[in-house]
């Protein structure tokens, strides 16, 4: 008995998904019983790379999401509508739904889950975060006996790419930032990756999946990599650091044991040593850390975007739900009737987790001057970071810039905040020409 | 309703498992539902990291797996008997398994599964391979839409710390296989480590899941790293190469259509690129790196061994299982009247893989040899290996050893068996000393 498969959008991960559906050939047995049962399309007469007969196709989107007879609605469209309305049709319409949407999913999860919820149907979203590497499953499953306190990753291929470009050629954002656009690694609008928004999205995802809570999009902080420039590239070479646009989700130390439970939610360029395993990720890979106990450090690496590989994970996200159908649960129901769900992958969170505002974060900071070249002034800079509690790892003169001395200072970790109100007093001293960069350290 | 643990052994593993079972705060709300029901040990006198009341513990294993009560049976006592005999006779009452077991699972997984799938129960093993890395359910599940054709990696923490230590200290196995066997690194007898049996079971079972279908031990050729010597690790570097114990399962590529897929399953010592993903996987670490179409290239990296991380992989298998139980799967029966399992999660290979001989291994090789000291040595080692189709990628003499000049050579792909009848000649050569070292490389 075949799984009906009804197809929303057949673009690049769409076309990538067909192509697997049409070649079961080698890969699990379960794929030959998967029904490509309907394909809908905005425009039916655009070339594609896979041929498709015509009965299949549609540019009705509705009524594939209200057909009985499709049991998986896959929503391949991105953007957050139509995407949001068509899921949640399909879930009030009892279909399971496999999507690759990180906007939505970031941005509507807590409506989307409680539909589905109710109506007790799985809302998939392994291509989501992490294109192909397995890490929304395994966080779900494999995971789950720990108590994780960190999760931390490498999640968007187009910074990485430009970060990894300017390390190897000693380059300016922006014309490398152009050069990807012409190769097709970034987008002509390129805002959602370089200003982190998609980073953002993805670490709220991982974050809810993490510890067990939903997490306010708007709560998420979030720097690009725009400030980023090749001469702190090369500062940090040479103390030993690769800078990467880091997403960081964790959870804050409990002091007393009556304290709420906070997490850190944030993506920014960070300083990251090269003995790190997130250090040695470049080009358009992506990685995971998973931190917990008792498991420890765990990571997930691979292609973090691009058709085979984000296609690989929604096929397997299809399959998984192939395989409860075959197999037939829902003997136990809900309150209401609905199917009782596997309480490993669904996503049942009923509350949102609290964010600790960003003051309170304890960080390592990395942060270059321009200054007056004349004695005392890497003094005056110690004292006003004294006066704050900014203790110092490292102070450098680097070398002049035009007829001014460059400092660059590395602090041991520090309540951000205060380095903050130190910068702030710093910034009003005669010595100090400007402050052309700060950046977090790990 | 709680799911009834029957956990065999309270070993490190076992209390590691313990440790997580009765310390749920902060993971899964499902482990909550686990109740460690009976624990069976072999000298319940003997001091351990947990206090467990006397009413839990029994001496008697075989009453576990035969009780009505337990939902699960947790094998941690790890050998082939009784191990083999328990999770048997488990299944045959009805019972889940969760094994940590590589060495039973790689010699008796075909009774083993075979009697699962007839009783309509799972055998989970996560901990089997790879401690605590999430690897066997992501090949399961996150991964089942490819078609794999490589899977390999450092499974061995033991080999690995030894190696480790050798590259960074330039020291000889036989003095750092005894620090480490000092420090606990290594047991005091090392055979299973350092000879790759343990790796063989390993890349045994991640064979069968990665190409669906069985693998027999004795078809998996393994070398360990005993002849590994400080000098090629030294030489390695030069030529940018770093030293590990691989574990390779390939699909050899069929020639034309009709030809018998055959897979390729070996263990051995390798020079691994310095560039490439598994060369920075250092100390007791593993890491396995999957590679299929259409995902590319993922990594799984983390901690192979240990209480805590292996206790993590046992208990998420345990919890799979309770979600499983949880929503009362089994409507829908096989002809038998057993519960139809998930086709993801079950193993329900029928057929062996047909291994394909070393002799039609195509590989790179490096090779070591002292020769006599005169003119025309590297024209005719050059010579020999030419006779034999053996193209060579660098041939270097790399000084003098003694009276004897010393020359490393690292050939092209080549067939494994031609290779051999090369050396085997070379041996035969006035000039050529000896060979104290072959190894392959990736």
């Amino acid at each position: 008995m075949a799984c009906k498969i009804g197809l929303l959008g057949l673009g690049t991960v769409g076309t990538g998904t067909v192509q697997i559906l049409l070649d079961p050939m080698q890969r699990h047995p379960l794929v030959q019983e998967l029904e490509l049962y309907r394909v809908g399309v905005r425009s039916p007469d655009k070339p594609r790379a896979v041929n498709l007969p015509d009965s299949l196709v549609t540019t009705d989107l509705e009524a594939i999401v209200t057909d009985p007879k499709v049991d998986i609605v896959v929503e391949l469209i991105g953007g957050l509508e139509p995407a949001r309305s068509l899921i949640l049709k399909a879930i009030a319409h009892g279909k399971h739904v496999v999507t690759a949407n990180k906007a939505v999913i970031a941005r509507f999860g807590d409506e989307i889950f409680t539909a589905a919820e109710k109506a007790g149907v799985y809302v998939l979203l392994e291509a989501a975060v992490g294109g192909g590497i397995p890490v929304v499953e395994p966080l779900k499953k494999s995971l789950c006996a720990n108590r994780i306190h960190t999760i931390m990753g490498i999640v968007n291929g187009t910074t990485n790419y430009i970060l990894t470009r300017m390390q190897t050629e000693g380059g300016d954002f922006s014309s490398i930032l152009a050069d990807a656009q012409r190769l097709g690694y970034a987008e002509a609008n390129p805002t959602a990756d370089v200003d982190g928004l998609d980073a953002a999205d993805k670490i709220a995802i991982l974050a809810t999946l993490a510890f067990g809570g939903r997490v306010k999009l708007s709560e998420v902080h979030c720097e690009g990599i725009r400030q980023v420039s090749a001469a702190d590239i090369a500062y940090a070479e040479k103390l030993n650091f690769v800078i990467k646009l880091l997403a960081v989700a964790k959870r804050n130390p409990q002091i007393s044991p009556g304290d709420t439970e906070q997490l850190q939610v944030r993506v920014h360029p960070t300083l990251i040593p090269k003995v790190h395993p997130l250090a040695s990720v470049n080009d358009v890979y992506n990685a995971i850390l998973v931190e917990g106990e008792p498991i420890g450090q765990v990571m997930f690496f691979g292609p973090g975007a691009g058709a085979g590989p984000t296609a690989s994970a929604v096929v397997s996200d299809i399959l998984n739900i192939a395989a409860i159908l075959k197999v037939e649960r829902g003997t136990r129901t809900q309150e209401n009737g609905a199917p009782l769900l596997d309480p490993l992958l669904a996503c049942s969170h009923q509350h949102y987790c609290a964010i600790a505002p960003m003051e309170e974060l304890n960080t390592r900071f990395y942060a270059r001057f321009l200054t007056q070249d004349y004695p005392g002034v890497i003094g005056s800079l110690g004292i006003c970071f004294g006066n704050y509690d900014v203790s110092l790892e490292s102070v450098v003169q680097t070398g002049l810039r035009g007829e001014l001395a460059e400092i660059v200072v590395v602090t041991h970790d520090v309540r951000e905040g205060n380095f903050w109100q130190a910068l702030a007093e710093i910034s009003t001293l005669e010595a100090v020409s400007s402050i052309p960069s700060t950046l977090r350290v790990l």
